[in-house]
């Protein structure tokens, strides 16, 4: 596992920081990757080094000088909440902290480091972000999908830019990657930081996407209404699709948060429908005892049952949707077999996802942009701020693009879940 | 206009609520249906009675006596968030306040009084009600449409009830006058109170329905979020169906709330998608000025443009959906203008009736409780309470049942929305 | 009573809003103040004139050219949840609605009108005031107490100030009364318009004040808390003092909202703490029921218990403490008969008042500001704009302050609250 | 570091969860305590050992017979967000999960364990305690202070008690070490396992305490009251105190979430209020600059400044009141030196450790009652569900008893709360 970062050239700079020196940072500070017991005892068996990671935070010395820094934010892919809240803190930091005079936002993603879309890019400063962790979305709009990564760096030549903030998800962290390597080939000295962004909380070795707790929470307060609407009407059903489009993470903890669900369906898990051991049979038996029920599904699960539908502008694989899917197989059972019931499908996602970041994001996402400020100051490129094992850290892109975070099937997190829900062993 | 309550027989039981003589209030104290200056004079002019409903409020003498009268609660139709609140409330002013040993509870609307559908009565004490109004939904469940009544009249002879309270919308309310009508007609002496529910906010003569603010605030919550996403891509559209099958009250107090909608639709309304002064060359100006735009439409606007699709459960008129009408039709026409737009849908409805009542509605729906126990104890019946410039009210059923109150397109309500989204005579 | 508003003069300029013609409210309009029928029916008797209100809402015709007014905005006294709100929405309607080009907004109250203070006007844009509803407080800052009516006056003059905005309570009503006086005085043709503030919400005539809804329910809030904290101990008391000069409102609405108090102290009701039927033997009785009680005091309630304490800035009689006073007594009286039991005070003003509207009161102070707009530009002054039966109305200033709305001892709001917290007839 | 934990016997009994063998977790499945890179090659040098805790979960074997074991909980000390879900938490696992019969509630703490108290126990069951996560407190209620080992001994032994959970702080888990030690020297198998309760988020290697992520969206809140309040008068000062006897973390965390703050005085870092540097002079500077300034104290900061005032009824020392000791001294130095400020000081402590669990604390709680009950069910005893980077352990009770846990002032934490309010290096 490869997980040194790659530097621009030796930080002589002192920080503008008034810390005193036991107060910053080394690179040589580093946490392990795997924290357990016999992962480490094996490695000293084998005598192979531990694998690392670099811990985030200040340098006293620097790699650029901010007299003369100019740097530059993009947000990319779907909407999260919290993205405001890192543009703020990214602004607060440059302006205040390192005394950055020039920071811009490029419009709606990466086509706003592309001229031909004639997208002008923004001047931020402290006052016009002051309040814009109030509001959802992203105040510098945001686009799916790659651009020209030859015209993206031009632009930050031509401009002057000399550090780019990436804030997106797997497909624009690979892009953030390429601009990287393009920077490089070209013998510039310029940094580009990621903060990873995914409301699925499936980014590798992240071990909490900002954004995750507030969706998480807003998820709690939709299954709350399916459960009332379920309640509400005999043989009431109420069926929850939530994000999750290759892990479950979303529908596993809003279940553990609100504890009124008795179904949720992951990717992570396959399940049946039909047959003895279905989700039909037990949640027939399920009404028959108590009159209504609530079915958390993720977008992604269920892909044994539905069809790939193409592709969508990021390049990722669009599935048929299983919500409506398991809506109208449900009601098709339960009419074959006269029973009467009155199923409630809720598909909450734009207003899970655009809500303003709740506190615990807000004190997050300040966090990882201090971070990301501190590394890129120090010339620091090619790189993502993790949160591992609680720790901030320095992570190679590459390192965290070649999978996903999954929710797993043996571990105590979905045993969890199967408990709570009582769905245990029941139809999988 | 009949206002006059109809009522079981004298009153001789003297309360056993213990206020002082000048606390209770008498059937005499009346206030005007119609306060404007000029009805006013003009009833005088042609010395005609000036209408007025009978305010509401305990009487210090009662028609049932407190130690053997049983009470039954329904709830009726769709959820709406105070549902719960009303029924603690009943049970909490029955049992606490006129010392009432029997309440029960029917399951699943009328259903819940026909004894072949086996829906055995709940018995509903203090404690098991307590903490309910921190839940959505109905703890009673519910169900649509009409049952026969003398069937119902059976039930109420057969366990007893002397006090019917329905707490349900305009069909249900329809309902409960045929059972009252059944009542008398058997020369009994039960009284039938009703709260009106409709999260619409369209009974007549009813300023404010109970769940209305709660639903206002939630909606208002969905449109920041629809204003988020709009913003978030360009040329970014949100649209945000509302309920509002008649009237747009929900669509109006949400945009007056958050101040991001640009366009509001609503039945009262007619307006046009196409040509000159339709929505269409508005939106398209909009984007192309401000690249982001927020449309909020009411369930029942655009009749114009859709179809009816049958009967509900209920027996009320079905309409095509005109939100993913709208959708579909400004993606079409931004499609053949060559306009790259990205339009997001959001149809919260569920995520809307179901929450629990805001501090307001619990204080509303306490006090039409409190008020509903003292008009059904002192014998009123065929009555509803309602609140009326800002009042608590008697008013008979029938008086409410015959119309809808709806925003006028010509007072300060709708000019308010009007001067607010700035849509003023646009496509109007 | 005196409710005909002062006008500056006829009204010749043809409204800018795109109303048509029927859409304008006339002067004519009026509803009356007293809508009960028997008070007609004398009235009537009498031969004597009903009085009446002018209700408010946007005049075909104005006084002020939009071309060349310029607008002031000053807030005053104590903080309240909604004056952001109020300060955008005059600024909206005047700019947006009417094409006002400028509005300028007065720091720090009265004070801001005072150029020997130094306090420069801010200059008020749609842009600068468009999130401050998402903030508490005011961002023109406030202060108490009186200025020179004549400096305030000659200060509009030198900025040429034609619309004086005024939002405050009790005594910055009376100032604004008698800058208008000195304006008329004068025979200057400027316009002073009110919004009453008071979190008390006990102005005459106004049934409800912008922010006491969002103050109800962080009240109630709060009273959760105290109920939480009561049963957490054994004998635990948990007492709120609440906001309540003159009157109970707060105390009684949160109330009704949590119906977890035993016990509401308001100024309007006088109660004695000790022997038979006083506060203490009826708490005792309670611990020894129930092992918790929740008390709620205003801080007006027991006038006769503690004495007063000098004025405050703005004129206003400082009470004594009635909160640590409660707090004090019943530990000495439970010391003093060896009950061991566990007092939690909870004084939470500040964080009642300052933090930001709800829903509702966006759209009342939307609605409030959208009013005063239009009566201004209609030349109407010396008034404010008040709700009164739930509708939006012109009132002249002095008619409100000559007394403070209270609740009714025998009125149904006090006997609801009796009632629902078992108090009834206790120590009263 | 001592980190085994104390079994009271083999696992014979197989689990009656559904799990499949590899679902399970085996006890040496263990996570190093100190997974910093350097610590672990430091240990490797020296050939020590590496410290390690065990992993919580499930256990394929059990120690004790579902089908008669009998449970215990105890809620002692102050409230924290969270409580009732941990109860609530246990009883749906101990009930659905294991199948127990038999849950006993102890009241008000210890004392409930005390017969001469004379509080009778509350049998706890799924049904009872199914909404109680939606109030904040302790369904059980609590009490501060050590009760007689002993008696307590006794008791679970007269109720044929098998498992006692035991919920608390500091000195709650030293009782509970007690309890169990005397439990070990007579003999009997029963076993004490604790969930930690620490609103100051400080116990020893548990890296965040249930409710502290509530508790900082609570302060999160009132922090921007005072914002407002200080902004709304001419050199306002808000001043908000908030817990932490020992260390900073509320205070920090709420600084980082709402930004709003200037000056953060926690335990860990000693300050100055007068001379060259110390909190007056650069309080002065900013209120000549930017008018207003947010101070946030935590309760136990400036131990150099305030004396100790006596012990709690915990045992805890008591110190004098910071907060308003500030107070008093700002207000003096600008009386002394004629400047005029409004300072609102806010003691907000009661409602922000009273309020109902956030989601992501309602998770946390649900999380830790599952591990609770496997640990116990295995026949751990002695020890406390741990959250270890991230992770779920068991810990040896006498491990975190030694010491609390603190903000380090050479840390991230401490440099990035420097670093957004600006204070840096100035005070300290």
């Amino acid at each position: 596992m490869q997980t040194a970062i790659t530097s621009l050239g030796p930080c002589s700079i002192p920080s503008p920081l008034t810390r005193c020196a036991q107060n910053f940072r080394r690179d040589n500070e580093r946490v392990l990757c795997d924290d357990t017991l016999s992962s480490v005892q094996k490695t000293q068996e084998k005598k192979e080094e531990l694998a690392s990671f670099e811990v985030a935070g200040a340098r006293s010395k620097i790699f650029f000088d901010p007299r003369t820094t100019k740097a530059g934010i993009v947000t990319c892919g779907g909407l999260c909440p919290g993205l405001n809240d890192v543009i703020r803190g990214l602004v607060m930091v440059l302006c205040y902290n390192y005394g950055i005079k020039n920071v811009y936002g490029f419009r709606y993603g990466y086509e706003g480091l592309v001229p031909s879309f004639g997208r002008v890019p923004e001047i931020l400063t402290p006052e016009k972000v002051a309040s814009i962790h109030k509001l959802g979305g992203t105040m510098l709009g945001s686009s799916r999908g790659p651009q020209d990564v030859g015209v993206m760096v031009d632009t930050l030549v031509e401009m002057g830019i000399d550090i780019l903030f990436v804030i997106g998800g797997d497909g624009s962290l690979r892009g953030a990657g390429e601009i990287s390597d393009e920077i490089l080939k070209r013998g510039l000295k310029k940094a580009v930081v990621c903060i990873p962004k995914t409301i699925d909380n499936d980014i590798m070795y992240v071990d909490k996407c900002f954004g995750f707790e507030t969706a998480v929470a807003e998820a709690g307060k939709v299954i709350l209404c399916a459960h009332a609407e379920a309640q509400g009407a005999l043989n009431g059903i109420g069926l929850v699709k939530l994000m999750g489009r290759d892990s479950g993470f979303i529908a596993c903890l809003a279940t553990l948060a609100c504890a009124e669900v008795n179904y949720v369906l992951i990717p992570e898990v396959p399940f049946k429908l039909e047959g003895p051991g279905g989700l039909f049979e037990h949640l027939h038996a399920r009404l028959n005892q108590r009159k209504h029920a609530v079915i958390v599904v993720a977008e992604g699960a269920g892909k044994n049952l539905v069809g790939e539908a193409g592709m969508d502008a990021s390049g990722n694989k669009k599935l048929e949707d299983i919500g409506t899917y398991l809506r109208d197989r449900i009601n098709g059972y339960f009419k074959k077999i006269n029973v009467e019931t009155t199923l409630k499908y809720i598909d909450p996602s734009y207003t899970i996802r655009s809500v303003p970041a709740s506190t615990q994001d807000n004190v997050y996402c300040s966090l990882l942009a201090q971070h990301a400020v501190h590394a890129a100051m120090a010339g620091k490129t090619a790189m993502l701020i993790g949160r591992w094992h609680g720790r901030y850290v320095h992570m190679p892109i590459d390192l965290v693009t070649h999978g996903r975070r999954k929710v797993d099937p043996q571990g105590e997190l979905w045993q969890s879940v199967v408990e709570i829900t009582g769905q245990s062993a029941h139809f999988q």
